[in-house]
């Protein structure tokens, strides 16, 4: 059982009312775990659809992953033709109705009929608990396959799979080792990339895959290893991946899933420094990200968002004659941020970052996508300047990401 | 050709590397021009799974979209297989080859192979022009049904879907009308609404569809009425529309695609006025999302992110005998916040969030989810306490959601 498939139910999918966010992510666990997704297929909730879809992909794979269709409202139908695909029946489930009951009662509310219906599960399945949620996971078996349904939404989805799905086919997995590892980059584009990474594409073995997944600056690289020996196929991926490093050192930020905001968080965790953020265009999208990180509070302090110059100068201290001067986007004026929400929050480091991040705002001088971006530290003050792109939300996020990577290389070289 | 399917291709995609959003866009694009998609697929990057899937697809529908596999780097076989499906051979397309050289002059690099490589075309297919990128679009026809395929990087897709597409599809599409109406709702949850709006949906006419997308606490009612005379599906589910209204009123922040931070933004525009926000554990989120909105520099002033009690006390002014004697997480902290930025910022509102994020600090009073949200302005502070969730991102965005919710209302309501 080394091949599976995903469908995902619900009219909401094809009309793009909602981004499919659960296939990507039962693709990576089940990639992890030496499982190959063959396919993932999206449909809408009607019977006809459900079936017909199910049929196709039992033909191909012993494993079929179903999620949508289970909610609490009348739009699911997934629940009634799962039954009539397998022949069974709707009956009340006792665990499940405790269950739904117990959640209800938590939160001060009464059972309805919705909730209700929650409970009726087909006779022939296996119930899968649904801790985080109220409808329950199914697994059915039709002759030496399986198909299971899960709720739609992520966090019971997830549920699921981890106490129940993941185990089940970990365990039924056999002997091939797939292995993924994905060396993250920053400031660099595709095309370069490529170029720079030729040789390096040219020598791989031919075990070991190269893809280069770009998103939103970053671009992952993702070297993938096949074979049968587990260990040599770790030992081959590993040399790879080293060998990467030599060849383009000053563009991986780090590892796997790791983001920008956690490797600079962790940096100044373990070097036990602060950090405090003054943000004009950014709109306090950095404090944002750096406090997404758990545990953030041991680093960061606090931001001064100085959208308007009035907050740059009588918060941050930033001279008038000098925006008056240079203007609000100016290298001196980054400076002068940087330097005031040091003082003002007493940090190790502060970052700073001004510019026009559009859509209006832009001159022929300074046009749209022009920002500066400061670093202060007990070494002094650095300042870059950058000209991003005519879009305001790419804008505002290649700000804040090149401010992060800045601050991470500055803590580095120190 | 009224009917579509969508086909994603690259490994990336079924190992969850990436999460497919092209093909919401996509979906919601043509079923805003009365297109059902009928079916989303994704598959790997290998030859024989495209040509599995582009036949299937052809066979169930006249109008087939591609995205995907079109990159400058060597993982991408998509063109390959496509000249090979339709019987043709790649050629060098001399406006493409122009167009690549012309992008790469205008940021001072040099032409390389893998950019000469995107300049390759079928020669039995259309080019349509790519200005967002390098790799152009291609269309094919064949036996009345029309293939076309565009490369996976979103800006681009939507840079040959919005010129070349679209204009296509609209022009091709027939009588039938398809009516979206999304009406969003927060401040509620799913089986609550189910349970309220139980009437209408029983009420609801046979052309007339109700579904309900919930998303990081905003649930979208989405109402879709069909049939063959235009008008009168308009008239049937606008009708739909105003009774949704006189039921849950008080749920209803806005319709279509439309924020909290947009509608929030909109009001304060509308009405002359401004804000600031005073943000512990939401760490900046609120003005990220404030200022994420075109314009915001009319009606945001600035922000103090306060995640360090000497932030609150000495840039906010919070008195620190109240943090002692109540804590940081307090109505009363949570009112000095409010009003401390709001004295700083001189702006007419402001918006004041502490909490407790989690995943550590919570204790058994206060357990991790509890925040505090106040707001100031000219008519007084009020302040709210919430009891979230133990997951550290639900809380910030749900806190940040929340309080610009509570702002729109004390608005509307001044």
């Amino acid at each position: 059982m080394n091949i599976a498939e995903i469908i995902t139910i619900g009219d909401e999918l094809l009309i793009g009312q909602t981004v499919d966010t659960n296939s990507a992510w039962i693709g990576m666990q089940l990639s992890m775990r030496g499982i190959r997704v063959n396919r993932i297929t999206s449909i809408s909730d009607r019977r006809e659809e459900i079936i017909t879809a199910l049929d196709e992909a039992l033909g191909r794979v012993p494993l079929v992953l179903v999620t949508g269709g289970l909610g609490p409202t009348s739009d699911d139908v997934t629940k009634q033709t799962l039954a009539e695909y397998f022949g069974s029946s709707l009956v009340i489930d006792r665990e499940v109705l405790a269950e739904v009951t117990e959640r209800l009662a938590r939160r001060n509310l009464e059972m309805n009929e919705n909730n209700r219906r929650q409970a009726l599960v087909p006779d022939n399945c296996v119930v899968l608990a649904n801790r985080a949620g109220t409808a329950p996971g199914m697994l059915f078996e039709k002759e030496g396959r399986i198909i299971i349904s899960m709720p739609g939404v992520p966090s019971e989805m997830k549920y699921i799979m981890q106490e129940h799905v993941l185990p089940l086919v970990a365990a039924r997995a056999g002997g091939r080792t797939i292995i993924h590892r994905n060396i993250m980059t920053y400031g660099t584009f595709e095309a370069k990339l490529a170029e720079r990474l030729q040789v390096f594409e040219a020598e791989l073995p031919a075990t070991v895959k190269l893809a280069y997944l770009p998103a939103y600056g970053v671009i992952k690289l993702r070297l993938t290893g096949t074979g049968d020996d587990g260990v040599a196929v770790h030992r081959t991926v590993e040399e790879q991946v080293r060998k990467l490093y030599s060849v383009i050192p000053d563009v991986i930020y780090g590892e796997d899933e790791v983001t920008l905001e956690e490797v600079a968080g962790k940096l100044l965790l373990d070097n036990n420094l602060t950090v405090s953020t003054a943000e004009s265009c950014t709109g306090g999208r950095i404090a944002s990200l750096i406090t997404s990180v758990p545990g953030s509070s041991s680093w960061f302090r606090g931001s001064v968002v100085a959208y308007d110059n009035i907050i740059k100068t009588g918060v941050l201290g930033v001279d008038p004659a000098v925006i008056s001067r240079f203007g609000a986007v100016s290298e001196e004026t980054a400076r002068a941020m940087a330097e005031g929400v040091r003082r003002l929050t007493a940090t190790d480091y502060a970052i700073a970052v001004t510019g026009i991040a559009g859509p209006t705002g832009g001159t022929p001088e300074k046009p749209v996508g022009t920002v500066w971006i400061a670093i202060a530290s007990p070494a002094g003050i650095i300042a870059e300047k950058h000209r991003f792109a005519d879009d305001r939300a790419i804008n505002i996020s290649r700000s804040a990401y090149t401010a992060l990577n800045l601050l991470r290389k500055q803590i580095i070289n120190r």
